[in-house]
């Protein structure tokens, strides 16, 4: 009898977790386990905005694969996902193919730009260690271009951020810790820079309780930022964004909008032929695809139902590790033969967003709301932990984020 | 009677050199003296090329003028240069107007572009602060964006430099070694970066004696540098130079290119009407303009014949020092109503071109050459010399180039 062929395609948060799991739980004569991945790295997605703020160096945020795994467990191919085939049992590669006898789906979101007029041509979104590294530098060369012109621009100066969720909430924050920083290295008063926030909800922080809505936003003011909550983006050009707020239009002279509004799941997902809700697949109990036995789905392309308040769950990193978790312990099962798998349900630990260096806010342990120090604290445990479980102390020493105090 | 109003326009080596020493040698109650620039800082122009490559922080090349000078004995007016009226003996600024008894002109050059096609829009000079970091900043924007583009784009990460003279050398030194810290940074291969340096005359180095051209030619091309030697710069467009060689027409894909092959003194001389050699003013022998009794010039925007050779000598910082020195000793006679003032003679005392941190070619004491760490040091020596003239020990403590080994 052969070893089934495990292939992992996407090596984010639910894709390394699951070939880290694997890797402990299966021996190498159990099954041949591939991982695909586009780049030689692993990134933490939720750190992504800090490194394109500037407030955290991105090789902080990414590691590689194949220091994370043990490649004479686990096949490590770096290529890119042109086409998932799942009645074939294959994945097409730009520079390959691979059939499967299990496949785990561990496939990123896209940015969903709901059709606002110029977004996806003139917006950067926080996607990837690319991504985030350029919208550094093009805020960096902004400065440093405005005192090389005699008509100075503001447009240069004005950063708007696109969403006052999770990300967008997360991202002005660090923006109000680096944009002093920006001031001194290229001579620019700090009064000429605005950080706008725009929110189409009536509220930032959909979702949070309104106590710990109102300290991140007071917070955040008292450092500068801006909220137009309520205001629909209509259009995004080369250098300026239209919003709509109260009936009236207003414009913001700028060249850097990030957009941090919505996401949905992958078109690769979509293309496949697979059931999909928006780009995500409403997966069975079990984390598998409707109809496809074979086919497992963690992270940011899994759809499930939160039976308490019959929404979806959001697609967080805290749910795609578990789920990771939960389809290694699923696909053993497998492998030895056993087909009583297990349901999934998330175990919601806490919610926590930074607002800067050392404040935060959040909930953990169902209702216990925190702020400040203490959140933010909570929010570096939470990440440490993560690292904890992918690579041992080792890697928490050498990525983990052990600066408590500041 | 009162006190002689001097007034200093520009605070490079020649103006600010002549502003300490003037400090030093008279008493408050002898002269009032007034500095002016446009900036609040002083900056070494021959360190720009490290800051402009991203070797060097500019704020290592920057000194605060406050404290260069003692301000209850020099007065210092941040504003900017419109006119200089000789005949009134006035200087117009953005904000004010000046009267002077003597007149110190310690103005830069500017860069001279030869009537080339686009490249005064489309190409950049390492001339200020600000145009310097703007390099920096341009060539990291271009790298980050670089893997963001599905169809790579080869103009981002071809580094043009236009002349081969000092700076440009110089610069592409630098270069050599700034890309693969980049590459490291932006993930972006070795082989795909070329830095390539354009120079019309029939060698590197015009000038230089032959064995230094070679050994810095061979250094640079040891380092990745490519020459093209006797090539004439046609045009310079967004994203494209062309250049004619040997008959023939070539085009680089490039969006960065760095133009040091010419300057010029600076054009508010022409227009003050002052007798002028291609924007410079050939000086008499005590360095006062021809025709103007009470105005001096220092550095750049004067000219000075080398009677050997009955060339004049090239602008550099070591003239432009002596000649602020020798200025300031000749304003003290006239101030102390001796009108018998000396004759300067510029004292050469060697010229080292660096290729990169610790490589470098020159000339000292007449005719010794040196080559690699020897030429180096000197190199660095000198530096420090200048700041040990400017402000003592502890400027050179704290600005100083003080890394010999490396």
């Amino acid at each position: 009898m052969n070893n089934p062929n495990i292939v992992i395609i996407g090596a984010g948060y639910g894709g390394i977790m699951t070939a880290v799991k694997l890797q402990k739980s299966l021996n190498v004569n159990e099954a041949n386990i591939t991982l695909v991945n586009k780049h030689s790295y692993h990134y933490q997605t939720t750190w992504l905005h800090e490194n394109a703020a500037g407030t955290l160096h991105h090789d902080r945020t990414r590691m590689q694969i194949n220091d994370l795994i043990d490649t004479s467990k686990i096949n490590f191919v770096q290529d890119t996902v042109t086409k998932v085939q799942p009645d074939d049992k294959k994945v097409l590669l730009e520079n390959g193919e691979l059939s499967y006898d299990y496949l785990v789906v561990g496939l990123g979101f896209e940015a969903a730009t709901f059709g606002i007029q110029g977004l996806k041509e003139n917006a950067f979104t926080i996607s990837s260690i690319n991504s985030a590294r350029l919208i550094r530098q093009h805020i960096e060369y902004n400065f440093a271009k405005y005192n090389n012109e005699a008509d100075k621009k503001e447009e240069r100066l004005n950063l708007v951020v696109g969403g006052a969720g999770f990300t967008g909430i997360e991202f002005v924050g660090e923006l109000a810790n680096r944009v002093p920083e920006l001031c001194k290295e290229y001579d620019v008063p700090r009064e000429k820079v605005r950080i706008i926030n725009v929110e189409a909800a009536p509220t930032a922080l959909p979702g949070f309780d309104p106590e710990l809505v109102e300290y991140a936003m007071n917070s955040l003011e008292a450092r500068g930022v801006e909220f137009k909550i309520g205001a629909m983006i209509k259009e995004v050009t080369e250098d300026k964004l239209i919003f709509e707020k109260d009936e009236k239009r207003e414009e913001i002279s700028t060249n850097t909008v990030v957009w941090a509004a919505g996401v949905q799941g992958n078109s690769l997902i979509v293309d496949a032929g697979f059931e999909t809700n928006r780009g995500r697949i409403p997966v069975r109990g079990d984390l598998r695809a409707p109809n496809y036995d074979d086919v497992f789905v963690v992270g940011d392309c899994a759809l499930i139902m939160n039976e308490e308040t019959e929404r979806p769950y959001p697609p967080t990193a805290q749910i795609a590790i578990q789920q990771a978790e939960h389809t290694a312990e699923n696909l053993k099962k497998l492998v030895q033969g056993n087909n009583h798998l297990e349901s999934f349900t998330p175990e919601i630990q806490g919610t926590v967003a930074s607002l800067g260096h050392n404040d935060a806010i959040g909930v953990v342990f169902d209702d216990k709301k925190l702020f400040g120090w203490s959140a933010s604290a909570m929010k570096k445990l939470i990440d440490n932990r993560y690292l904890l479980k992918l690579g041992g102390i080792g890697l928490v020493l050498k990525k983990g984020k052990l600066n408590f105090f500041k």
